[in-house]
């Protein structure tokens, strides 16, 4: 039997319980060439909330009655003669918030477990890794001695970003909620300062830590520190626009960035990304980042949950900040 | 005697009469080196509001007591021994709201008025012009078949924008205030389409005339204009932030675009600009503006007043929009 976690309504504002409706249900046999995955771990990522919305974006919204859409990693357990994958082989996907996954394999990939464990393949070897790596890379064009602000500095995407900053000679400082995070982006990551937005002033944290303004900003939560960062902009300045944790459980409207004429004023671009584009360099990436990873230049936390009933719980971290790294859920029971 | 206008005080919200004070004052002996300019327009930008604000921008404000900034263009009748301008030359610059201009010549040069009259040379061939130039074809970086959204279109800069996209083989659609100005942009201009801001749905006019999208939005207004573009923009879309006439007399916070997350959604870079970092190549704007003009693909309109007295009136039409074409005033008494 197949537990899985289906979308049963449309929430407005943050999502309750009943958002998700956990069902039984039987495993299908398989057809030629699927396989099947017993699927260990998801990958909880605030793009979530824009999934369950009912609007254009850059991937269909998951529709009701649909098992929720996640990042997934597993082993497959039967084949029926799939052309690559095999008994064994450790699978990272969309697998969704399901224990069992019948596939035909398209979009999945296999990993190494032996150089990393699953989690990190769906942490900073997966899609929150990539986006960082692309998002400052590529969007952000990080040279050194740039001072890269970033926010949601603790979390899957803003840790890596503010890494791989240090490691191309940025000055960087992350900006995250609570003095715990803080002095972990500073005594453990190497980040060059830290700010608090729980308990100091933003404006204030980025005027002492960025006397001279910010070359880059990775933005992942939007609203008053998005602003606060474009008010304080160097010339040719760039802002990824990543993401907006602090507005996708909004029931009104968008809080548009009041200060985005410093685009002008400062002759500065800000810009959308999505990782998905990136895919065709996955695999580049996925080698830069494992290098650093094992010559102890990035780190990758996560913070790993257990249970698919608890998914919702764990979902309210997301937003809540109360998690220490990347988000992840067991769906494997033992 | 010269008459000045000068900033007598920093407004809150649409400046009012007493914003400026006219004087009337000798004009100093020129000085060796220097020349004495007869102004004869001087050009009204919306740009001016944003130099009367003290605060750090792209230009140091204005300073109270100071003749009022202002594009203009006169003609040399006095010179003591300058390396390069001679009586009756016709210098364009920053000589600012007043009748006469004792300079060096700093950030002057001559044109030559068998080509252009006048007025143009503070309009389509002045800065407006290639605010235009630079804004569509360097940071909007259009290329043929792209869908082109211009708000402001038919002012001094929106208008030559509109024409270049056109003339670079754009499907251009101009927003402007009034059926008069709509009919000017499709009828005189040659643009695909217009769309009616004070008397038709912004959003349903997008909707109609740019079916499957933007590629390119100029925006010149900002506010809620700049919200239905986003609303409606492609991938991989430029939005190139001139101005936000609409926000620059607010007395309470500009409104930020609640859809700049459609940025994200679409991979679509919003990006401002300063016509004054394109100085090195004014020259070659000027050429291929010149050519468009005398060949009749490009039309310059001015909308000309008459007398400094008349500035603050003329100055209001910028933001009710109660002009016709770019607004210049005749600063020289016959």
């Amino acid at each position: 039997m197949n537990k899985q976690l289906k979308l049963s309504k449309r929430p407005e504002g943050m999502p309750d319980a009943d958002t998700w409706n956990l069902e039984n249900n039987p495993i299908p046999e398989l057809k030629e060439g699927e396989v099947l995955i017993k699927n260990h771990y998801i990958s909880l990522d605030p793009a979530m909330r824009g999934w369950m919305r009912d609007v254009k974006s850059y991937i269909p919204p998951v529709q009701i009655g649909e098992v929720m859409r996640a990042g997934s990693i597993g082993e497959v357990v039967k084949a029926n003669n799939h052309p690559t994958f095999k008994v064994g082989d450790v699978l990272t996907g969309w697998g969704g918030v399901q224990q069992y996954i019948v596939t035909d394999g398209k979009g999945y990939y296999a990993v190494d477990t032996n150089l990393a464990p699953m989690p990190t393949y769906i942490g900073t070897l997966g899609m929150p890794g990539m986006t960082a790596y692309f998002g400052i890379l590529e969007v952000g064009k990080i040279k050194e001695g740039d001072v890269v602000l970033v926010s949601g500095a603790a979390g899957a995407v803003g840790s890596v970003v503010g890494q791989i900053a240090k490691i191309k000679g940025c000055r960087v400082i992350g900006i995250a909620g609570g003095a715990e995070k803080c002095k972990y982006l500073v005594d453990e990551l190497g980040f060059d300062g830290a700010i608090d937005y729980k308990n100091e002033s933003v404006h204030a944290g980025i005027k002492e830590h960025c006397p001279k303004g910010i070359d880059v900003y990775f933005d992942n939560v939007g609203g008053e520190i998005l602003d606060a960062a474009l008010a304080r902009l160097r010339m040719h300045a760039r802002v990824v626009i990543c993401g907006a944790i602090s507005q996708y459980n909004n029931t009104t409207a968008i809080k548009g960035p009041s200060n985005y004429l410093s685009l002008l004023v400062n002759r500065a671009t800000m810009q959308g990304m999505v990782v998905m584009d990136y895919a065709a360099n996955y695999k580049e990436a996925a080698m830069n980042m494992g290098m650093w990873m094992a010559q102890g230049k990035l780190k990758s936390k996560e913070d790993i949950y257990e249970g698919i009933e608890n998914f919702h719980s764990t979902f309210e971290r997301l937003f809540s900040g109360d998690k220490k790294g990347k988000l992840v859920l067991k769906v494997l029971e033992n």
